[in-house]
């Protein structure tokens, strides 16, 4: 069986009766949205609230009950995948380029389980790229204060044309090397004038799941 | 004669041929920029950058040779206004909802000139309602989280009209009470998930020239 889809199998068990649920976005988060949508189908009331189109998408097409923002409170529970974990689990995510709208669900509810192959732990973040969201307006300086930080800079691009997220911004992908400091690094990186946020993911999360080749579970807690 | 509109002309005397100028936006930036137009009428050598449509229409209209991010490498030099200004020179900008742009082109810049009548030279800011920009989704999440930190988040609306800033996003207008701690407030809203940006400019301005009712100008610098 592959590796995330049971450690999205798993994530899903957690979620209960009377919960408002945040979906991720991305091949793992997809997983859990299908069982999610089995377990809707079998009885289980939830409300959903997803960090993309093509989550909402899936999700209202197995028949899982959407909510907005403006009608809930707060989100009991995400589960979201991540392109790198460490050993204090703090995360890479936003290959996929959904990382402001996933931050902003994460850090609106109470719990936040990732969901991950092992192919993703890492000992320090940084092999993956990092993804750091800009706003078009003189992106030009806004990337070259990135560089002078001591990041290589690429401006995502999709068959020649320049990606842009759901908020309308542009992507930018680059490496730091090993990341040994990854909460002020996360901050540093907000603070340039013309970023958005960044694909670091610092102490957000007390919960991984963890699914392996062999067919394997194992879960990090914090 | 207009406070507003010596402390503009008096700082376009900075101006020198071959700058590449930032031109800001609102009522002060207005004078700035007819002054800037009438000496390009003159010789005077430049080339701009504005930090709005309108100011970029304006220009235009002056006769003011326009450049884009893309083709240059620094600004030399921009005059924008400001809502507030206390004695550290540290502001509150983006009455007017351009504060991203005003503020991406002044950390692009190499001297950063701010104009202001008598007015808004305060002990401590926090009188005017501090500006910040957060995107669309999740808005209703991200506010909560302002009014979390002490806020009293308002959004902005033109007309009944949630208003729209150029680069798409929301702003949030509110108070703190006397802002005493400028840079950990700036950096505290800025690394909400959702916050683009904030309307406190602290340590980016060293000059700013005031204008007087009776007609004198003074400069503060640091």
């Amino acid at each position: 069986m592959d590796a995330k889809r049971i450690a999205a199998e798993r994530a899903v068990d957690y979620i209960q009766d009377g919960m408002i649920v945040g979906l991720g976005t991305g091949s793992t988060a997809y997983w859990a949205i299908q069982k999610l949508g089995l377990k809707v189908q079998g009885g289980l009331q939830i409300k959903a609230i997803a960090t993309s189109v093509q989550s909402e998408e899936l999700a209202r097409n197995l028949g899982i009950p959407l909510v907005s923002f403006a009608e809930m409170n707060e989100i009991d529970m995400t589960i979201d995948g991540a392109d790198e974990v460490d050993q204090e689990l703090n995360l890479i995510k936003g290959g996929g380029g959904a990382l402001l709208r996933e931050k902003i669900v994460a850090a609106a509810s109470k719990q936040f389980i990732v969901i991950v192959d092992e192919s993703k732990l890492v000992k320090r973040l940084g092999t993956f790229p990092l993804p750091v969201e800009i706003v078009p307006f003189g992106h030009e300086v806004t990337i070259k204060k990135l560089y002078d930080l001591g990041y290589e800079p690429r401006l995502r691009k999709i068959d020649n044309e320049t990606f842009v997220t759901d908020n309308g911004n542009y992507i930018v992908d680059g490496h730091f090397g090993d990341i040994e400091a990854p909460q002020e690094l996360h901050n540093k990186l907000n603070l340039i004038p013309g970023v958005v946020d960044n694909g670091l993911f610092v102490n957000m999360t007390r919960r991984v799941v963890v699914g392996y080749q062999d067919g394997e579970i194992s879960e990090l807690e914090k």
